[in-house]
């Protein structure tokens, strides 16, 4: 028979807290040891409201958890401070980590690279879980080695107020890594209205709609002559997040150091 | 049996021309009885290259042709100034008019309209054979009573110099005379790169693509809670507007007036 | 100033029920005067868990509640026994009904028409709520009479049984009505893998996708030469039938008779 | 100075052949060097109807071509049997080819492979020039991997008499070598009306859409917890094939094999 993962969750909670315990519970290889709350000592997880029906205990303490407790992975999802003493503590135990809160500069990844690569633990820092989103930005850039005409729609709900999102930007670099820079459009065109053609980032297009009963949404189209290849992403709702968690917890456990991005464990 | 109708083509050697042409020789109650061209007197339209093999006469002028053929029906596919002498020879024969050339005034169109509706002639002028984008048009001014949140995306080739694209700029015309003006968006929404949010009409967004391998596209979506409505037409090349000439002729024949626009015959 | 419209809800604590109230809490122009529940008699609105803080009495008995708070509108979401007998209160009190149970058969529908009607007293019936979907619905049958080669395309999560949904059996019986039988596709088309070309309603195609992730969406295609008309709609929750019950309470304050269905007072 | 990259077209009257042709005469680092045909020795391809105003000598016999032309790549899009022939040709003069022909059993294309390594000669044959399509099979099978529940709509003309296509038959097989077997849509899930849910391979639907108007279309959908990714090819015309075929002429220049299948020479 094959073990299952044993994973302790920090932040239980929370949105996304909350929503990976049920998807812990759902899951038949994973089984929720323990969780890692700021308070609740000593109760369990089926004692706190909306929470599955899971007798895991809570600890404030996370050393305290990990000497006690029998654990392959922990998941976090608390806040940038806390994110990185819980990892410290996942090193110093030899747990696996996955974290899912940014703020970690590029010397901390270094450090806990080096750390990790001599003890050959597996770990994942992960700022998007959202495994779709994150393939749309890797065919991108595979697909405009082919079609360097690009450009990026972006869907998001009203209440969002910055304009083009962070993905869309973030999916326009990786597309310059590859291309190169590259005038779209007529080289006379001419807005009779300002803004028509989008935000420009080194003359690739960005479009940003906004509408009530949007979520997010991205969608990358490539023109080539007598041809149109679209990728695109469609996030319902914060579940959006567990395939991504999912698929880390699975692959920590045959990783032997740590990596930054989930787009760096995606084949 | 049902008569079929009979049909003069007005510019049968340009672009439009043939594919009409094509177009009458494909239904079966049509019938091409002669062609206006401005050569080519006496020839016949299976002498001409790249049009069906059909044996139907060509003439210069056109009072000629309409005191030698019987005529049902005149489409005119030439350019103003012959599409108003032509329409004026329709007229005065009794012939019904489809007239697909633009640049007629206002006055010019009541002047005819009396004329017409004095005789009980149908007629039309549509500057706009595509009844995809038209019923589009349309349907977006319907929707937008029940949905006010209204954005634009129009795609086209990247040879297109002008955007937004005219039609995008009719839509938002339209479905501003439903809706009250209403900034869409977030009041404190902020563009990090100018131009994001699109071209803006009394808060409506359009948002205006060009990429190679793109024809004519327009897509128009409708954002309530929970929910999203969006129309969209493509047009891939120029036979999309034989749909339209079709539905004109057939439709000039009930008509006891002249109508100006496509959308005024559709229901 | 005008005055707010005065709302019973029946059903409060449903899920249409709860997201109705809160529509109604965030919309200037409505006011909850109170609402019927099978409990909680005497209490309040916002005693109860999950909805918003209005003071507002509950009662059980709708004669009770009728009698004692002056009301404009009935909003019934409870279920069928217990709609029939809250329309029939609505119509003795005077107050305009909309209905969102299932259920009455055509006899009823003509008895409680003549009964308003003889009042003179606005009310609706609707199974659907979703204006969007009726949109689409509505927008498709008037697109088919000008493109008659229609395919309809229904996605949803994979816990959905039936296939294909009602929505899009409803769609294409609407088709028909306005196209001649027709059947799509080469005369000569062959599957070589069973089931390739859908379910077929009199010469009309059917696609059902079935996903996890997906809720509810539509896309009906329209196809013409050199064209495609495209009307989708998606429903991302639940909130998606607030527009159209929005829309409901605002025109059985215009209506003088029962209306059954909301495509009968979309225009 | 860069050296132009000479080309030999066999098939230069045939739709992808003139198309191939148009195509070289647009790259400025591509230049025609002469042209293969059955006919009109001694022409020249500016004496051709409908091809551009090259003056590029036409030979029936494409050694003699190949002994009087210094030529880098032959591009042959003539047909299965002529084309074995003129990739043996090329082989014996040192020529690297580009094959748009199908029809070589695999003993053929490795006893070709074994030659050319022999010789460090690059080539390539390709069945299917559109590098969207490849791209759109290829990241499906890498998309499957985190996203096992999938389903393919394919739309074509309604003059396509197969269903499903042929490209989403071996999207579905590509998809099946990553992901297992696997039940797709509710386990208790029923046809209303037969065919509904589609073609089935391995518990993979295929949906095929056939409209008029439509040219040659396909969309991939991904469904995951709360997210749906789409992947979706449209071809609008032949030129679709030009951006593969250019690219397999440039690749082919840094090969040292015979290669089979443009997909796999995208990286």
């Amino acid at each position: 028979m094959e073990n299952k993962i044993r994973i302790v969750v920090a932040g239980p909670r929370g949105r996304m807290g909350t929503e990976t315990i049920h998807m812990i519970s759902k899951t038949p290889h994973f089984e929720l040891a323990a969780a890692v709350d700021h308070k609740n000592e000593g109760m369990s997880i089926k004692d706190l409201e909306g929470l599955p029906d899971i007798d895991a205990p809570i600890y404030t303490d996370i050393k305290a958890c990990f000497s006690n407790v029998e654990t392959d992975v922990l998941i976090d999802l608390t806040h940038p401070e806390a994110g990185k003493a819980h990892l410290q503590a996942a090193v110093d135990y030899g747990v696996r980590p996955v974290i899912g809160t940014s703020g970690f500069t590029s010397e901390d990844v270094v450090r806990f690279e080096q750390e990790m690569e001599k003890k050959r633990l597996g770990g994942i820092i992960a700022p998007n879980f959202a495994i779709g989103a994150v393939l749309v930005m890797k065919f991108s850039q595979m697909a405009s080695k082919y079609f360097p005409d690009v450009e990026i729609i972006e869907l998001h709900h009203d209440q969002k107020r910055d304009a083009p999102s962070g993905t869309a930007v973030k999916t326009a670099e990786l597309v310059q890594k590859v291309r190169e820079s590259k005038q779209q459009g007529h080289p006379d065109e001419k807005e009779t209205i300002q803004g028509a053609r989008g935000a420009e980032i080194e003359g690739l297009h960005i479009h940003s709609v906004r509408l009530p009963g949007l979520v997010a949404h991205q969608e990358v189209l490539f023109g080539g002559e007598g041809e149109l290849l679209t990728l695109r992403h469609d996030s319902f709702n914060r579940k959006s997040f567990m395939t991504g968690v999912r698929y880390a917890v699975e692959t920590v456990m045959t990783l032997e150091t740590l990596v930054y991005g989930l787009e760096n464990i995606l084949d």
